[in-house]
């Protein structure tokens, strides 16, 4: 990541914790406070409140009217995770227990619920840090609507995983719906605050449904080499998942090859051994599966960073090396 | 109910549908869209967005304008209905099987929150419909903290399921934080587009920490007699929950007696047969807890009609017969 955002993480990570504690405090009900701050508390690289800033500071807005929206992003960000693990089965998240593993499922539900409808309260005290009237209702709106289109995107991943023909045109619809959007929230919030014109607003969204996806297949290909800090590699595959290597590998293998790879997907997660992902991963090789994907997401990258140079030097300059982030990031 | 309240019930119910359909048409992504429609139309009563609108006139207010948050209450209802619906377990739901049974469980919690999220955008829809831009901020905040604290009160009751020897005050204290806020909300926001004074607005929700919990006790009483539409009468029991009559139960009941209520409260809910709920019921009846449950839903409602005769005329009797109806309804 560029080395401005990295400063900034260092100097303002506290101050997002400030904004969050305005809203949720420490102490308060068992099984719901303490299970959000478990679950603040277990990492995150607070990326997405540093670029609300960074943009906002880029487009020549007052940084300090764009803190509880900034922090309000990694709320969402969180609550998304809360609910993620519970529909996807995931029991680990940044190495621990995932919040309904820990505090229950029921809990875990309502545990996400509660921080959904903190994201708008604290977006709403932005008043109180100056911002005007027109433009907190422009941040609330623009959250209602990037979350809607990521739980639409959210429905048609759930529906593509029950496919066992699935089309690359269905894969790149499903993610740009799940991530296009949402991507780029942190900087369409920060250029909102900065009173940024619509024609910046809607290239930074167009630079969104290109990066987005670019990010969710590199974020797929890391589930084969890091794990995402859950339990072992392969737990995409254990759910199911249809990735963009399985959608390319499923026209290039052979139909015996075919069938034990949507077997092996199909099966219950418990049931799926490392070995088993280990044959799909070798399936993925032989076939250049991944090389296919991460070809795909450079392309993808490449088309965003196109987009963006329509935009003033400043803001062209956080989107790129946000781009560039996407390729080159490893966990 | 009042008569007024069922002539706009007749006369608006497809107003409220057209609103909801701003942001949620029929057709659009399987087993989201149709999953949130298939929700609604399996019934409810409209009541809450018919309140919304009969508190904005009553208080002098336009009730074009409060169409879009009335319509919301309506949408925020059903997605709470959607994840309780989960997090108790409960299959049925109005007679029908609730969204998670028959869409999948991964899709229920989605569908609930893709639900969460077009409260707030049809909430910032209502400047469309002539709302100034600092009463539909007033709106949204509305909603975020009453949500927030009923989703305290869902936590705390989730936890006095894990308790062997609630006492009342635990109890009042759960019911409150998740009806108390609540219960009023269509009224709150109906009095916010009608530009009501802070003093009336805080006379509603004090007038809702009475009411609600009063509604919440008959609502306990009626699953031993109507059965609230779900599967059987008891669920309550099933589920373990700590009602009112439990917490009664508790004190008056023999070491004996008190053993084998928990012992069957906290068997898993597919092992709870017909009998033991007859049971239980019958123990209720024993010791008198079903009328001292009914007692103090009775001396709550009176309080809450005291705290109403500070209000306007045409205020006062909205919630007087919101309150009288608490008490009379049979399901």
């Amino acid at each position: 990541m560029n080395s401005e955002i990295e400063k900034l993480l260092a100097e303002l990570g506290p101050e997002f914790e400030k904004e969050i504690l305005r809203v949720i405090p420490r102490e308060g009900v068992p099984n719901l406070h303490d299970a959000v701050w478990y679950h603040l508390d277990s990492g995150g690289k607070r990326l997405r409140p540093a670029l609300a800033v960074v943009a906002c500071r880029a487009l020549g807005g007052d940084s300090g009217k764009v803190m509880p929206f900034a922090a309000a992003c990694e709320l969402l960000h969180n609550w998304f995770l809360v609910h993620d693990d519970i529909e996807d089965g995931d029991s680990f998240r940044r190495g621990k227990e995932a919040v309904w593993k820990k505090f229950g499922f029921d809990h875990g539900i309502n545990v996400g619920d509660f921080m959904s409808e903190k994201v708008y309260e604290l977006i709403l005290l932005s008043q109180e840090s100056g911002l005007g009237a027109e433009e907190t209702l422009q941040l609330a709106k623009v959250v209602a609507e990037t979350c809607s289109k990521t739980a639409e995107g959210q429905t048609m991943d759930m529906n593509l995983r029950k496919e066992n023909n699935p089309s690359e045109e269905a894969y790149m619809e499903t993610i740009k719906r799940k991530t296009g959007w949402y991507f780029t929230l942190p900087i369409v919030g920060g250029a909102i605050v900065a009173k940024a014109s619509d024609e910046i607003i809607r290239k930074i969204r167009e630079f969104g449904l290109k990066a987005g996806p670019a990010f969710q297949i590199a974020d797929d290909l890391l589930d084969l080499t890091s794990g995402k800090g859950r339990e072992d590699i392969g737990a995409d595959i254990k759910e199911g998942k249809r990735s963009l290597m399985v959608v390319h590998c499923n026209k290039a293998c052979s139909p015996g090859e075919k069938e034990k790879l949507f077997e092996t997907l199909n099966k219950p997660r418990e049931q799926t051994s490392q070995e088993d992902v280990l044959w799909v991963k070798s399936l993925f090789e032989k076939h250049g599966s991944l090389e296919y994907a991460r070809e795909k997401a450079r392309k993808l990258v490449g088309e965003a960073k196109e987009i963006s140079t329509a935009l003033p030097k400043e803001a062209m300059d956080i989107l790129d090396s946000f781009a560039s982030y996407v390729i080159e990031r490893t966990r």
